[in-house]
């Protein structure tokens, strides 16, 4: 299951299964996104598969995570998301019902966040072989003139932001889990970020990263930006915007909410001269109300993240081995 | 398990629950790729999961489908593959070395292809929710200037061709399916059709029609396209190009050939001034050396497709419920 996490396992079967066998300079940049030029444009491309359960959770569903997932992984690019494709594998003796309240579901997620399903494909495999619905998306979007986001792109000096508090889409759909519910009045934060990338951009095309923490959250988006561009990261964890509610359920359930997963949040390497300017637009987009610095870029220890802590020492933050509970997303 | 086999009842998922939640001209334009305009460029953009049974056949695998079946839904609009999209469902447990086989498959039919793997993704899902792997590849490649290929474009006049033998997929992977086993001596014709398209391309840019018939078969692509032109189209009986090991498995099994899948075949309706020029160079392409004349488009019967039997007599060709047997792609 780890090899599905996000984490360190899944990182492993990228590098030494997928990256070797299908070759190709650019997926081995390993950004959300791949960033692509065809008849002259510059295009964003990604995927993201979703196998979340329950298909339905506090603050959203499967069809929303298919749409705000690969839009967010366009958008990390800075690409707005123009049109989605959208594959279906339906289990045997799905209810229309059901299949038809996930497609309600993605669709008003795209017309939301402005993108059309331009193509899609439905499969069904036999009982037992699947698990209600699985879904698929793939999606395109323009790059501005200008505008180079990618992880390899951190530099010392740049401020390390967090577009508002951690942790919440993990926790929301662990509450509802078979076997684990537990009350604790937290929705989904799932939300398509195209926007608020659009209002940061205005500032300046020069944001150096940008990454949606899902899977493994904001340690592992952290782990990997330090590793793809040999930088230190500092974070003060103090500043992390971790809601109570969060924050309480992570306690019981012995989980450190830098690990668990976010849907609507981004995570932003900015040059030093323009941190205060973004940090202003992004507060003035609802999406990005919550936002704050959380930390630094420095030459120190590079691949490395660490953690200053409240009692004024300082941890190593690691890449999970995989995921704290798996389907997240 | 007949919403997933490309016959009515997939596209009655298709009209009357998945088109209206998505909304959008383009979904609605049924073709096998969509067409979509993204900064001045003509991108042709399509996607389908994999699910075959079993992972490898012969003459093929969930890799080659993978890659094959994309890039010809694009090429099923004149556009040549430039980059696709890749994401693994892995059931737990799956060996390891079962996932680098397909990927290195996958690897070696995109090379072979000339697309490149540009973003990827991976999810894992409990064992009994899965069966080993499942894929979904999305694809985008560039439309040529002046080409306009789509179902709707089909004219009565139209000559309509198909590039050689059918029903080889269906078959070879129906003789390995578990508790159906039989030796009949065909491999899979799993293939990539951009370059016969573009050897097509290069007689005439006024192409009307291009199909590849996997799922349902010749049947159900000609049915299609009868129905999204409002023409009638008569096929010759005597004319299409069914191998003798085929004919044989289907006349035991009780099927039409003209019902079975195939993955390295296009179905092509060319008006017929060029059509004797198109088949000449369709015929000195590796992929397009059995292409044959099968039959015309007509005025009569609207949305009807007619074969005219060895007898001298005629009959109904109707779309199939859902496909012979599922997971054949």
């Amino acid at each position: 299951m780890g090899h599905g996490g996000g984490g360190v396992l899944s990182a492993e079967l990228v590098e030494h299964v997928f990256a070797p066998a299908f070759g190709g300079p650019v997926l081995s940049s390993l950004a959300d996104s791949a960033a692509v030029t065809l008849g002259g444009a510059r295009l964003a491309f990604s995927t993201d598969s979703y196998v979340v359960r329950p298909l339905f959770f506090p603050g959203g569903s499967i069809g929303d995570l298919a749409v705000n997932g690969t839009v967010n992984d366009l958008a990390m690019s800075g690409a707005r998301a123009a049109y989605l494709s959208c594959g279906f594998i339906l289990e045997e003796g799905v209810e229309t019902a059901l299949v038809a309240r996930v497609a309600e579901a993605l669709g008003a997620a795209a017309r939301a966040a402005g993108v059309e399903v331009a193509t899609g494909d439905t499969k069904v495999v036999e009982a037992g072989h699947g698990d209600g619905i699985y879904l698929n998306t793939a999606g395109i979007g323009l790059i501005p003139d200008g505008v180079d986001i990618r992880p390899q792109r951190a530099a010392p000096g740049d401020v390390v932001l967090v577009s508002g508090p951690i942790g919440v889409h993990g926790i929301a759909v662990m509450s509802v889990r078979e076997g684990l519910e537990f009350g604790v009045g937290v929705e989904s934060d799932c939300a398509a970020l195209g926007g608020l990338v659009e209002a940061m951009l205005a500032v300046t095309p020069d944001l150096h990263v940008l990454r949606d923490p899902t899977r493994g959250g904001l340690a592992t988006a952290l782990g990997e930006i330090a590793a793809a561009a040999s930088v230190g990261v500092v974070v003060d964890e103090r500043n992390l915007p971790v809601p109570e509610p969060v924050a309480n359920a992570c306690a019981v359930l012995g989980l450190d909410p830098m690990y668990v997963a976010n849907e609507g949040k981004l995570v932003a390497f900015v040059p030093r001269a323009h941190a205060d300017a973004v940090l202003e637009a992004m507060r003035a987009h609802p999406l990005g109300a919550g936002a704050t610095v959380i930390g630094e870029c420095v030459t120190d220890h590079p691949g490395m993240v660490v953690a200053r802590t409240g009692l004024g020492g300082t941890r190593v933050v690691d890449l999970p081995l995989g995921e704290q509970l798996p389907r997240i997303c």
